[in-house]
């Protein structure tokens, strides 16, 4: 099943469902209003959504409209939790490297994730507002899951029987603050602006074999001005499955409904899959030559993300971001 | 006017209007259901509440109930947003000396801040509930506030004026778990559990003059197993205010209506006051004798926290909670 949340002027937004092929959509009225309310009964609602959602692919909803993603919030608008992993540790790897710092041992066993906002997300082509360029404007494209309940002290495996969805993900990050950020240890406030999704939410299902071992083994290509960038593969590399990012969460506290677990920046060691952040790029070329050459994002840049299953079908519909300037 | 959310199985609970004694309640049926509604709609929520809490002052409500803080959830039992400051600087001097650090200089300018989870706080009463005393489990006492819309690149002056509501919270920290993740530099996730927030939740004008340049100027008093150990000055000594506070988690995103922003540990520089908290205890036994001799809390430990206002009514209700191990 595929879901998304249109503009309707409120700050939830209305649910709908979506074909598998992304062409229509259907308000999932008198079923679930919002996103949230899904995920908060999930096991009552749900199945009502998959029979809408399975009328709609077979042609024969009666009030079926045509899907425009320009139309989306992100699923979930605003969410009661949103942390991010940094899953994908070639990622990490490189870019210490680069500033001449060993990976701890630890990070090998102990996943590396923050806590991020989650009370103001981007639509998927909601321009992406800055005051000024000089904070290192970059994208991170990620794929993440919703969870429902998770218990304390859950288990890896238990943790990925609460995966809902799938989304993807633009984790932008403003380079040039996280240093100071990260000296002071208490994680990332202004370096991590709001995110921004993907148009649809999908359930596992709908990736069919290639969700495996609480992995997404498919490609992410991102395109930065509208010049493909990386098109890095997101299932073998990622070092830590989500049911161990949502369990390491889960050690000392419950996860409710609606939280969204990121995966951090895809990322693979054989640098002919490109990039999915520019400041991994920026770190190839500081081991390759001594310093960076690409510079940041500028006002007026694009930035496309997108995720094709088996079938070469987009997943989620693509997010479709312009950097802008904050009006005075 | 003074608000709180009482249990009725749903995860946000049902908004009532408390009496300013806190003797009686009022459902607010009719006009909101719920803490969260009256923050998304606060220019026409607002009015009607604030009629029906004088009405409720004035003994005069039909319906009022007997108020009972053990029915009590938190008052946003999950919000889209939890960040905490570290705003009294005293805390981190006296922590930083314990363990022969400088405190550097960028920390008198610049709020020490952490983004928190929000998806599931706990109520005044609830037991919080932790899997091993191993990991050195201590509350915080702290005041926060609550927010309407704040715009991005927000001054700390205008930040104020978002302000909508005042609360009383127990940062519940586990301090073996903290030096590993602040190493990461990542922030808080493990060491910060559930966060429990006092029974009710305050308009500004509640305070009186004691509410003054964005700060609290009431005596804050902490009980550990029914011992008085703390009653800190709350508005002095804080370094940084709550619009100084709100403006930076500001300076690159919009904050969205319902954000909560605390204050950090309430910590005065004259020993007498007492603790907020037992790492700044166990901070000052290591400086005065090398070593800290007061252990952190254990199963069956009980801590109260309360404010009063100048007139020495209870301003939101006491926090009381027991600290219980987790069911296998």
């Amino acid at each position: 099943m595929k879901l998304a949340t249109l503009k309707d002027g409120s700050r939830d937004g209305q649910l709908v469902v979506v074909s598998r092929d992304l062409a229509q959509a259907h308000h999932a009225t008198g079923i679930a209003g919002t996103m949230q309310h899904l995920l908060d009964d999930w096991n009552f609602v749900s199945p009502q959504l998959e029979d809408l959602a399975a009328t709609l692919n077979d042609g024969k909803a009666r009030h079926a409209f045509v899907f425009d993603p320009r139309q989306c919030m992100a699923p979930l608008p605003r969410a009661f939790q949103w942390v991010d992993g940094s899953a994908y540790l070639n990622h990490v790897e490189l870019v210490r490297k680069a500033r001449g710092a060993e990976v701890p041992a630890s990070f090998y066993q102990d996943p590396l994730m923050y806590q991020g906002g989650s009370d103001d997300f981007l639509g998927p082509t909601d321009d992406a507002v800055f005051a000024s360029t000089d904070w290192g404007i970059d994208f991170e494209s990620e794929v993440a899951v919703v969870t429902g309940d998770v218990a304390m002290g859950t288990s890896p495996d238990s943790a990925l029987d609460s995966v809902r969805l799938l989304m993807l993900v633009n984790d932008w990050s403003l380079r040039n603050l996280i240093p100071a950020e990260l000296a002071k240890g208490f994680g990332f406030l202004q370096a991590k602006p709001a995110t921004a999704f993907g148009p649809v939410a999908v359930t596992p299902d709908e990736l069919g074999d290639a969700w495996q071992g609480g992995r997404v083994h498919l490609t992410l290509e991102s395109r930065w001005n509208d010049r493909s960038v990386g098109r890095t593969e997101a299932g073998p590399e990622m070092s830590f499955h989500f049911g161990q990012l949502i369990a390491h969460v889960a050690k000392t506290r419950r996860l409710r409904a609606g939280s969204i677990v990121g995966s951090g920046t895809v990322s693979n060691k054989d640098w002919g899959h490109g990039y999915s952040c520019i400041a991994e790029k920026r770190a190839i070329e500081t081991i390759e030559s001594g310093a960076p050459r690409t510079e940041f994002m500028q006002f007026g840049d694009t930035i496309r993300i997108e995720m094709r299953g088996r079938d070469g079908q987009s997943l989620f519909g693509a997010i479709e971001q312009r950097v802008a300037p904050l009006a005075p």
